[in-house]
């Protein structure tokens, strides 16, 4: 069994996070560092992005003991791109305080040559129009995710049609599901998001679970229910990166792996909660991936043939 | 194996439905109409209830095919409890717009005497007054199953803790588990309901299914992602009917038949949303229930030992 490497292109952050445990500065964040650090459980992963001269020395430590390839990491003049948020008492919803670019302002995602060819593609929430510079630098990829949010669909849905029509797995939540397709219903809406170009739609339905729809076959991954919550940030992303690291680990993309990659992802998802930041999620070994794999078999099994 | 009976009592009405396909007057409706209709595919079901002399023969037919034994079904003078209600486009959200008791203002549920010794008890979503009424009428029941609903909870709490105490499955939905708690979290909310009293809590979710918290344990059942729902009226009796129905047709109450009861309960839920009123809901078979235990086993089947 080839185990191929995944190429990871997203935010990479530095947070200011305000949860009812307290309130955590610095902490390191974006789409492709929890992406990455979920990823690096399953496979080798290159990650593509930017940080400024603020970007501290133990989280380049973090990704690398991860296994996370940071070539393409372009350090920049200025700060790293900072984003503050407060989520409410009961973590269920959340609000931005602040977004600064910094030096994300400018970022134009520079594949490294040898990175070129690699298989397994993760688009992490960036502009559309930056995801679309990935796809143009990456030579026949196997296997293209792609990660959204509701931001571009208002601002720049034109290019994430472009991006769409590109990708095999889209990745996105339930409320953006229902804005990029104008359907309410979630079945209804998968299907119209198919029909824009992906074959297989994960739908993200937070401490729900996640809905796979690959092809006219669906599958419901359930979120284990967890009595300690700390932080959501970052839960998504790791969701998409466990996910697609599993499939780059065994080289495979057929329904079984699929389903089996939604549930690696959701295992992931479930670390990436317990804690803020990225740490604890990076500290994930096999024996608790396989562990919680078996808390979900467990969660959801009701007949033994 | 032993098929026992099913005593359901609850509320049976005559309701007016607002639903995107259109305004839909005279619809039977109650709890335990519709927890009756869904017990009745599994089990012998003893309903007791209240109607007035508007209620129509076509129900009472469409109850006794089946095989609901209506000797508890009081036929008083005046007219049927009525409910009147709204439901958005999307049918996420509901408003009541009309509650008129009528002839179930002044019902206290009696139980005909050769009922009273029927080993599993629905309390249907009814004053818990009226519950405890049920529970000093019923000798030693082996599960006492009991749904409730907020109006309760804010109006009746004492009276619930009452019946909580008294009761083996509660089943309810997540914001009915929250306020009853107080606790946002479901899985401390579950723990603290399980305080009160019941061994098992059912938490509904709507279209992102339930959970069973049965001891320390729990299971994740998924709903059916439809693409066509017209109707959510009496879904969540629907399914506490399936459910009680299902374990009654086993005479058995282990994990693995609790596991399996959850999901009957959410195959005659799935049903019951697919048309206006029970008369869907009562054609189910045998097959269709099959066919859709099916689709429920592959829908979150990821591991093939």
């Amino acid at each position: 069994m080839a185990i191929e490497p995944v190429l990871v292109v997203g935010s990479v952050g530095l947070d200011k996070i305000h949860v009812p445990d307290g309130t955590f500065d610095s902490v390191v964040g974006g789409s492709a560092t929890f992406a990455s650090v979920a990823a690096g459980q399953f496979a080798p992963v290159r990650l593509v992005g930017i940080v400024g001269q603020d970007f501290p020395d133990s989280a380049v430590h973090t990704l690398l003991q991860r296994g996370v390839d940071l070539t393409g990491l372009e350090v920049a003049a200025g700060k790293t791109f900072h984003w503050e948020g407060r989520y409410s008492d009961d973590l269920s919803s959340r609000e931005s305080l602040v977004t600064d670019l910094n030096t994300f302002a400018d970022f134009h995602p520079r594949i490294p040559d040898r990175f070129t060819e690699t298989p397994y593609v993760m688009l992490g929430n960036i502009a559309p129009e930056l995801q679309l510079e990935v796809l143009d630098q990456v030579r026949s990829p196997k296997l293209v995710v792609a990660d959204t949010m509701n931001f571009w669909i208002d601002i720049a849905l034109a290019d994430l049609k472009r991006v769409l029509a590109r990708t095999d797995i889209l990745v996105l939540n339930e409320e953006e599901a229902r804005m990029l397709s104008g359907q309410h219903n979630v079945v209804k809406a998968a299907k119209d998001l198919q029909a824009m170009g992906p074959q297989r739609v994960v739908v993200k339905q937070g401490e729900y679970g996640a809905l796979l729809f690959d092809g006219d076959d669906v599958f419901s991954a359930p979120a284990l229910p967890l009595g300690d919550v700390k932080d959501p940030t970052g839960a998504g992303d790791s969701f998409a990166g466990g996910l697609i690291g599993f499939l780059a680990s065994r080289d495979r993309i057929d329904p079984e792996a699929l389903r089996q990659a939604v549930v690696f992802g959701s295992v992931m998802a479930s670390y990436c909660v317990e804690a803020v930041g990225p740490e604890h999620l990076a500290q994930v070994n096999e024996a608790m991936v396989s562990e919680r794999y078996g808390a979900f078999r467990s969660l959801v099994d009701f007949h033994r043939d």
